[in-house]
C-alpha cells in the first residue's frame, strides 16, 4: 500500500503520529458531523449508530468502529412535539486507526466526573 | 389533536401557513444537518436515504418523507483516499406535512437550470 | 425583480405562501447549521451572532435577521476543558422575509413552558 | 498544569501522542461544524475565518489558529440566488496545539494533486 499523501506530512511524523492523528480526524468528525439529528425512536438510534459506524471507517485508514447511542428516544407517537435531537453526551463512539505497524483505539464518551464529552486514546500498540 | 404550540404562533397564521411553515424547516434542517457525512459505498447512501426519512418523519406534522441520493458512492476500497461527503447537490428530497385541512408537499433538488440547489413548494391542497 | 425559481414552484403557491416557506427554511437551516460550535466566551458569543445573522441574510428575500445568543459562555482561560458548544435552547433568532406583498416575521427561540425549542410565526403581513 | 482528563487515556499516550491527537481532533470538528454555512460577500468570509479561529482556540491545548477562505463570495447583490454556501475545498486551516513539551502544527487544504481536502502535520517539535 502506497500512500498518495504521505509526501505532505512532515518527515518528522512517524507511523505512530499518522495512526494518532487519524483517530482524532475520526472523532471531531462524529461529533461535529452527527450532533443536532432528530430523532424519535430507539429503532431510529440504531439505524443512526450503523450509519456512523460506516461513516467512520469509509474515511483513510479505519479499521474498526463501534458506535452506542443512549436508548432514551422512545417517544409518544402521539404528540408531535415528543422528539428530540442527537447530543454529543448520547454518544459512546469507539474507533480504531491502523497505519502502518500502528493500531490506535480511540474513544469518544460522557465522561460525568469531568462534566464533559471527552475524546481520549484507549490503546495504542505495535503489531 | 390539541396543538400545544399554537398559541406561540400569530392568530394571523392559517392551517395552510402552518403546513408551509413546517415544509420550510423540514428542508432547511435536511441541507444543513446531513450534508458533509462521509461515504464510500451506494449502500452507505442507501442507509443515509433512510435516515434521514426517519429523522424528518420525527418532527411534527410530517406524513410523508422520501429520500433519493445520488448514485455516485462507489468507490474503490483498495484506495483510503476515494470516499467522498454528501453534497445538497446529492439530494432529492420529497416532504410532506399536513396541518389541520392542509397538505404541502414541498422538494429540494438540484436545478440545474438555475444552478442552484433549489427548495420549492410542488403542491398545496385542501383536504 | 423577476424570481428565476418561481417556476418550479407550483401555481397554487401565494407570495404568502412563498415568504412563510422561506421563514421555516431560514430557521431550519440556523438550528441545524451553527449548533455545535464550540466557544470560550461571551465576546465568542457576540461575534457568533452577527455571522448568524450574515448568514440567514445571504440567502433569498431575507430582509432582517436579529440573534441572540445567551450569555453564559464566561468560562475560565486556565482550564483548558472550560469552554462549551452552542446549543439550540441558547439561540434566539428573529427573521423577516419579504416575498412580493407579504412580509412575515418569524422567530426560534426556547419556549420553557413547552420544554421544547419552538420555531413559529410571529406576525405575517400585507404590505 | 493538571490536566484533569489525564488519567482516561492509556498510560502508554505520550505527550506528542496527546498534542498529535489534539491536532486531529481540531481539525475534524472544522471541517464539519462549518462546511455550509450560507455566505454572500468576502466580508462574511473574512468574518467567519475570525470565528473559526476563536471556536479552535476555544478548546483544549490549542495556542494557535489561522485560517484561509477563498475570495470566491462576492455575489451579486441584486440576485437573490447569488450566494454559496461554505464548501471544505475553500479552507486553509493552520492549527498549533501544545501539550507539555510537544508542539504539533497540523494543515487543512485542498490538494489538488489529490483532488483531496487533506488534513496533515505539518511539524512536530520538541522545547
Amino acid at each position: 500500500m502506497t500512500d498518495r499523501a504521505a509526501k505532505y506530512f512532515t518527515t518528522k511524523a512517524t507511523e505512530r503520529d499518522r495512526a494518532v492523528f487519524e483517530a482524532g480526524l475520526a472523532l471531531g468528525m462524529v461529533v461535529h458531523q452527527f450532533t443536532g439529528i432528530p430523532l424519535r425512536s430507539n429503532e431510529d438510534a440504531e439505524m443512526l449508530e450503523r450509519l456512523i459506524e460506516r461513516s467512520i471507517l469509509s474515511q483513510p485508514y479505519r479499521t474498526r468502529a463501534k458506535v452506542a447511542i443512549k436508548r432514551r428516544f422512545d417517544h409518544k407517537p402521539e404528540d408531535p412535539y415528543d422528539y428530540s435531537t442527537l447530543k454529543t453526551s448520547d454518544l459512546d463512539v469507539l474507533v480504531e486507526v491502523r497505519y502502518g505497524r500502528f493500531v490506535v483505539r480511540a474513544r469518544l464518551r460522557r465522561v460525568e466526573e469531568l462534566d464533559f464529552n471527552l475524546a481520549y486514546i484507549e490503546d495504542i500498540e505495535e503489531v
